[in-house]
This record gives C-alpha cells, structure tokens and sequence, in this order.
C-alpha cells in the first residue's frame, strides 16, 4: 500500500472564525424570536455561515451525486438483493423512477449518477431532465474482499481521483452524497469496525432486509474479510482493502467538496463510511459536513458518534441513495432564509426579554 | 357551563379504511426499494392516503392559519415577555418578518394570521403577498384564570364557532396550525395538568425564556388557576375557564377540518394543547393529524404522549406560530410524492428480494 500512502491528497484547512460565529450568533439572537427558539436550525445556520464563510450563506445549485459500484463480497450472499440490482437501480435513477430521483425532483436537486464500477455496462442514455450519468468506472466490480484486497492501491486511488474530478466539474456550493450497490452495508460496516475498533456483531445490521439467519451469515462473512486483510489498519489501506469504487469515489469527492469549502450533506450508512474515511485523512473535512439522518441501519449511530455527528433527522429511514440527504435539504434552505429574511426586534419593532 | 356542554360540535367520523390502507401499503411495498426502507415516511404517505381517502394523495392549496390572543395571566409575570409582543409579533407576521413569515414562504403556504383576542387591534393593513389578517376578536384578552375562569360559557362558545368559520372559509386541503399568545404556554401546560391529570411540576417549562425561578413563579400562579377552576373538568369546561381565546379558536378550527377531512400539521406544545382540547370531544380528530415535532418545551412529549402521537421532527424548537409545522411540512410533501412518482419493481425492472 505505499502507493496509496504517497498518494497527493487534497489539504482541507480549519475553517473556524471565531468572529465569524460570533457575528452569526449575534444576529440569531437579534432575530424576533426567543432565544436559542429556534433549537438546531440555529446550529445549522451558524454551520453554513461557516463553511461558506460568511454571515449571509446562500445555497447555490445544489449537486446531488449518487456513485454506483459492485461487491465482489456480494457473490457470498451479504445482501438481500443479488448484484443486478444494482446496475437496475442505476437505470431506475435515470428513468426518474427512484426515491432519490423523486426527491431530487422534488427540492430542484441537480442529480449525477457516477457509475464508479457497476458490474454491467450502463447506457449511453437519454436521461429525462438535469439527470446525467458519468462513467468513471475502475473495474466492473471490486474483487471479493472476504479472501483478499477488495481493490489493488492503483485503483483505490483511480476511484479517490475519480472523485475529485467529478466534485471539480459539478458547480454550486452544496453537495450532497448518495450511494447506490448492493453488497455495500457489508463496506460501511467493515470499515467502521477496522476505523473505531469495534466488533463487528455492534456494526453489522440487516442492510436491504436480510434476516437473523442472514445477518449471521454475512457477520461471518465480513470477519473473513477483517482477518485476510488484517494489515490494512491506515485509513487509505482499510478503505483499499475493504472499500467499494463507490466509497472510494465517495471519499474523494468529500475531500476535494471540503478543499473548496462546498457544503456536504451527508446521507447514511454507506455515504458516512466515506466521510469517516476522509476525516481519519483530513480532520477538518468534518466542518463542512452536515449530517441529514441517523439511519435505521444498525451501525449508523455508533459511526455518527465516531464523528460526534449529531443527524437532523431520525425518520427510520435506511434506504440509502440519498434519499435522507434529499429529505433534510429544507432544513438547510430553512436556515439560510432565517438568516437572511426575519426580522429583528429592532426593525420590527418588537419588545425584547423583560423576565 | 351548561351552555358549552349543550354546543353543537361538528361529528368527526372515524376515517379507518382497512381496504384503503392494504391498497397503500401494497403500492410502498411495490416501489422500488427495500421493504419499509422508507420508515417513517411511509407511514406519513399512509395516514395522508387515510385521510384525504385516497391512494394518490395530493396535497392542495395549504393554509398556515396563525391564532393570536393575549392572556389575564400573563400580568402575573407567567412569561419572559411583556404581552405588549403580542400585537407586536402579529405585525410582524404580517410584515413578513417573523419566523413563520419567513418559512410559510419558503414553502408556498398560505399565511393566514387571526386576530382572537389580542389586547390591543392592529390593522387594518396592507400585508405583502398572500399574508393576511382576519379580525375574530372575542374580547380583548382572558380574564386571569388564576383568579377566575378566563373566558366565559359564551366566550367560548363564540371562539370555537370563529374556529370553525375561519377553516370552512379557506381553501385547500390541508391546515397547518399556529398560534402566537404571550401566556398560552401556560394555558397549554393548565389544560395538559388538568385533562390528564398530570402534575403541574411534570408540565411546566421555560416557554419563551424562563429562568428557574420564573419557572418556579409561573408553577405558583398555575397552581391558584388550577385551585380557583378546580370544578372545570370537562374538556370544554376545562378549555373556558383555563383557556386562551387562540387555542379555543383552534379547538373550533381542528374541529371542522377533521370534519372536512383536512389534513392537520400540528406544532407545538400551543396548538397541540388546542387538539388534546379536540380529542377529548371528538377522538377521530387524531386520524387526521400529523404531529410535525417534539418541542424543546417541557410537557410537550407528554401531551404527544396522551394522543399516541409520534412527531417528525425533534430539533429543539421552541418557538411556536407554526414554525415546526412549516418546517416539517416538505415531509408531507415527499410523502406524496414517493406514492405518486417512484417506480414499482415491475415497472422499472428491478429484480426483488432474493435472501
């Protein structure tokens, strides 16, 4: 893994500005409401202020990048749903038949499929509206991690690169993560318990809808992979060794977000996996970040506190594809409009605190 | 009170449909994701399905209707505010500077701010867009109820039938509640104590900004209201002699858009208080409702309790007007949505579950 750690990565400074955050508080609580009223909204409007670096943030043509891969792990039966999947699902977002298409829709999401090593060929394609597949495909599927590397260090560091150039080409100054390929709970999963040290039986969950049986099994499998890849400990080596194209895509698309101070919103299981990844690389990428939901995947709560991470919602969800991220977009625009448009009791006219 | 028991209240049929819910639960469970991967927002696109008594609900033309009134109590020093906010926070909703101004915008909901009895008038006004004022005043603020009932037989009766006229008058499918009453956390927490049977010390928070022992005042002051009506017990008796002419008023307006089968966004810990008054009179109301958060007032996750009901949101909010219920209202949204637009396995050629 030398190549990998000689690897050039993108330098994510510390962004905190203390005069900044102090002048963004003041005009919270200047604005006609009770103090700190506004709960978490406030905390999101204080977190834009400071990745865009400035005291009137405004969210500018929103990405939504969904990256596809397949799982060599897959052919041993980790997932409820077989590989085709997932190179079906690809398709499905590009019709605009999928949950996050219907979302993206929805919050007038910009939606980029990047297939980063679908099994199968996808398109060429006629995708209705601002939907858009790129191809950045390393290899149709990564090799079965659970009796080796998943990826050689060449193609962890094609896929990182992929990523980078895809976030370089996307404009606006949000993105927000999805991801789409079956066998890749299995990923998040491995990767949390090498990254944070705990056991697998606390990080393993159903993923698409597998049973107890099922769980077991795919437990089984992914110790095989801990231990035919016991070396990979560096951040980098676990992400090559137990990674997807997708995830690897995934990670350098939030180091190269977060170098040019982008918002990152950031979905669930799979899609925080990345961002664990990236921040165990650069620390400060977690200042760009804005985590939309606590997954119902077993895991995501024990990777969200990894980051100290608190979600903004917890609706159950566990569908992945940037489903949650679509979901929590709102919130973000709600807080950048408090900001901008209410009023303050000054201007308003309205009595301050007399108790 | 004999004329409050005699009222006639509209009949709020029960809505449960158990062949409408399989035809639902058949469609979510066709699109194309993993079973009940959706979580909440699945059963959100059921009870929108309920309510408005199809398997394609399509939300029409939302109304954000605002209640506002001033309380005799508040001159016990109940709130961290002068009453005089009261007015103040009605021009600015109707400036379009408060809060809910900012967010019924945000969303293209229909701002409609009623005037139930604040204490001093305001308008009439020339509001910008579609914000506008509706004049219900019932008298210019409560008697205090700590020293005897706030509003009378009559009073109240007019209330809840300015409620009901309000609703009947607006277009649409759906009502987002919201209040605005410097006191009325107070008034909640009298009505929570008093028809649940809960301790005041359980039910009594900050409201806008308390310290503990303006907290420990307002509890004193509630506890005399309570002694003072100890024989309001009914739901309607109890809604007269502890209540605020806005939550009255939004007891009538729940009362006639569960009886028209409106959808109804609930906020906080006010207007949730107006619904328990509701349930208790008619217990079908809760089919139509959708709680949009858990409050960070205390009391309000036990008056969510009393109703089964279980909130989208749980960000902190504590401000009221109907913030929280904007906020969660693009949920609603998606819901439908996901119904309408998201493509079933067969359609879109995915392959089903295999493990």
């Amino acid at each position: 893994m030398q190549a990998i750690a000689e690897f050039a990565l993108p330098a994510v400074a510390d962004i905190s500005d203390a005069a900044l955050t102090a002048r963004l508080q003041h005009l919270l609580d200047n604005k006609t409401k009770p103090l700190g009223s506004l709960g978490r909204l406030e905390a999101l409007a204080l977190r834009l202020g400071q990745v865009l670096g400035t005291d009137a943030p405004a969210l500018v043509q929103p990405q939504m990048l969904v990256c596809a891969g397949d799982h060599g792990l897959a052919a041993k039966g980790v997932s409820a749903f077989p590989s085709d999947v997932t190179w079906q699902m690809v398709e499905n977002f590009l019709a605009g038949g999928a949950a996050v298409s219907v979302l993206a829709r929805q919050h007038g999401l910009q939606l980029t499929v990047v297939d980063c090593g679908v099994a199968r060929n996808v398109g060429p394609h006629e995708a209705p509206g601002t939907t858009r597949l790129l191809v950045r495909k390393v290899a149709p599927g990564t090799a079965d991690a659970s009796v080796g590397p998943a990826m050689t260090a060449a193609q962890c560091r094609q896929a990182i690169a992929n990523g980078m150039d895809v976030v370089r080409s996307l404009p606006g100054n949000a993105v927000l993560l999805g991801e789409m390929g079956i066998g890749n709970t299995s990923v998040a999963s491995l990767l949390l318990a090498r990254l944070a040290g705990l056991p697998l039986a606390d990080v393993t969950g159903a993923g698409t809808g597998l049973d107890a049986a099922g769980i077991a099994r795919k437990r089984a499998v992914l110790q095989q992979a801990l231990d035919v890849n016991a070396e990979a400990t560096s951040p980098l080596e676990a992400l090559a060794a137990l990674g997807g194209f997708e995830v690897a895509t995934l990670v350098g698309a939030v180091l190269q977000a977060a170098a040019e101070r982008r918002v990152i919103v950031v979905d669930g299981f799979i899609t925080s996996a990345a961002v664990l990844v990236a921040s165990r690389l650069q620390p400060a990428v977690l200042q760009r970040c804005v985590f939309a939901h606590r997954s119902g995947e077993r895991g995501h709560a024990l990777m969200l506190a990894q980051m100290q991470a608190e979600p903004l919602l917890d609706l159950g969800l566990r569908l992945g594809e940037g489903s949650g991220a679509a979901l929590a977009w709102p919130l973000l625009q709600s807080a950048c409009a408090v900001l901008a448009e209410m009023a303050s009791f000054a201007s308003a006219g309205v009595a301050t605190q007399t108790a």
